[in-house]
């Protein structure tokens, strides 16, 4: 099934020029003048009809690399992934590679199977956002030798490349702001794991009550299951709003649960930012339509997906150098959400 | 770097029990009774922590399969193409199949690009959501024999199996839901675009004026370019509202437009849907959390994600059958935003 391989010479006999020529063209050297640009043209317009691949099997046969990226996204369907998936194949085509990409859903089976097939598929490295118990995928790559990053979440416990969001730095800053525009009972509501990233988003928030000397209440943090979070988001919901001490602002952990939690304030005909301010993860679009803008902690997608492409090219380059661990900042966008009108 | 390939004998060894044991359970049909429960799941554990790799490899040499797909995706930051490719992904697994995921970012070069790529990682077909102008990875598929099904979107010109939404039925029921509405100058934002689908949503609009007597002003169609969107509607909006005969309601032919479209008309304080009445092509979530709740064409993602395996896995059985060629209606959620308050 597959084509025939079309080599330079190829090109060179369908357009009557030498091989050296069509090298010198096809490898992008043409600007410096030898070559008249309608034979330059003519040449490129034959390497396309032919479908030449330029370079990629002799670089390869070259320095053993396939030119590709194996990309592991935790939920394909969760736009800030959509979008940091884009970020990724974006800096890795500026560096000669291609993506592939596999969604895990969220599941760690899933996610180690796509490793497998990845790897027969013969990528040089990976970039990985984990999902939860997927540390088997860490320690398989780690005992092949395999070069890979972690993105936007990571296992403490394993040293490893990775480069992450500052969540717990995020989530103190989105209590205090709250706190600072005069909310005292603040309620965080997140996914039910044991993932890091979602721990230091809890810890974060629970540092900022502290400081501030707010005594929590324990039920003021809510976790919600992922797979049942549409409806489990509306209980909590309902028992921040009615609870012993009702909270009067909400952090929300992640954009689905931002979305779900606004959704259901629509219901429930609850008003932010009076009845309850609103700080969120994630991303802005959706934020930006709700009839009050919401605030949220600006994750740098941008950053994260061309460092850890970046982090990436080093490790290939360089597979015994120290792990490089990545920390980048949020950013509170502050909106109308957050801002209580004064009583 | 490949991994020490593990045989059901290794397992067998280590679980001590039988090769034969081993083969009942990890092909699933241990719920038949022969084996206890304890067993089977010792022999699951063995198998997991020693990374064998179910069948994949024998069913491989068996029929000269992969089993992998390569899903070609117009854009992975448009929520619509990420959920349609979780879709396809989760189809292809109670299939057997992995998939493998590319992102065009909508530009017909950097398909070609990943069309070669995942030939060369040997997949059995592929589900295209194609990009403008890549009718050569059409006409290339077909010369090698390569099995491929278009999604969403599909060329005329060429036979090929498909799966698409019906798209000039939905935008001619968006046209008449408006006129119905009371409605009488509707406008159309649509991409600039030579693909097949844009004008098939063009012309439903344009036929349901005209079948209900309305004449209506070329200047009433708006086409921006893709990546000028931001800008463009905002001139296009402009346009619409303040032209010689300013339009009352405007159709959004995908969700992007439709989202800059809204943030625009929050800016200008247009009242939606008393100053403008909404339909739009696309996804709910978003239009969920607008004041006003956006109706829009539910296209059936689930049931063209689906669809797309099927056909696929027709076509790698029965590779000389003639084509597939499957179009679903979407279907009309009306909403708020189209229900002009009687005057």
């Amino acid at each position: 099934m597959k084509p025939k391989k079309i080599s330079l010479s190829d090109i060179a006999k369908e357009a009557g020029v030498s091989i050296a020529l069509v090298s010198y063209v096809l490898s992008g050297k043409e600007k410096e003048g030898r070559v008249g640009p309608e034979i330059a043209q003519r040449i490129r317009v034959i390497a396309r009809e032919l479908n030449y691949q330029p370079n990629l099997l002799a670089k390869s046969l070259r320095d053993g690399r396939t030119y590709t990226i194996g990309l592991i996204i935790a939920d394909i369907s969760n736009p800030f992934f959509a979008n940091i998936a884009r970020e990724v194949e974006d800096e890795s085509r500026r560096n000669g590679y291609t993506v592939i990409i596999g969604s895990s859903d969220e599941n760690a089976d899933k996610a180690y199977d796509l490793m497998n097939v990845l790897i027969n598929r013969q990528v040089d490295g990976f970039i990985i956002v984990s999902s939860e118990n997927s540390e088997r995928i860490v320690t398989h790559l780690q005992t092949i030798g395999m070069p890979f990053v972690l993105l936007d979440r990571h296992f403490p416990a394993f040293d490893t490349d990775f480069v992450v969001t500052n969540n717990a730095k995020a989530s103190y800053e989105a209590g205090v702001h709250l706190l600072e525009n005069g909310y005292r009972r603040i309620g965080f509501v997140a996914y039910r794991s044991v993932m890091f990233h979602v721990k230091e988003r809890i810890r974060g928030y629970q540092d900022a009550l502290r400081d501030r000397g707010i005594v929590a209440e324990a039920d003021w943090l809510k976790e919600v299951q992922f797979d049942n979070m549409a409806t489990e988001i509306r209980t909590a919901i309902d028992e921040l709003l009615s609870g012993r001490v009702p909270i009067d602002a909400i952090i929300f952990s992640t954009y689905g649960l931002a979305v779900n939690g606004l959704k259901y304030f629509n219901e429930r005909k609850v008003r932010v930012p009076d009845d309850v301010g609103v700080v969120s993860f994630g991303q802005a679009e959706v934020f930006d339509l709700y009839y009050c803008p919401i605030s949220f902690m600006r994750q740098p997608i941008d950053v994260l997906g061309k460092r850890a492409v970046e982090v990436l090219m080093e490790r290939l380059q360089q597979p015994d150098n120290p792990h490089r661990q990545v920390t980048i900042d949020a950013q509170l966008i502050a909106r109308e959400s957050s801002q209580r009108k004064p009583e």
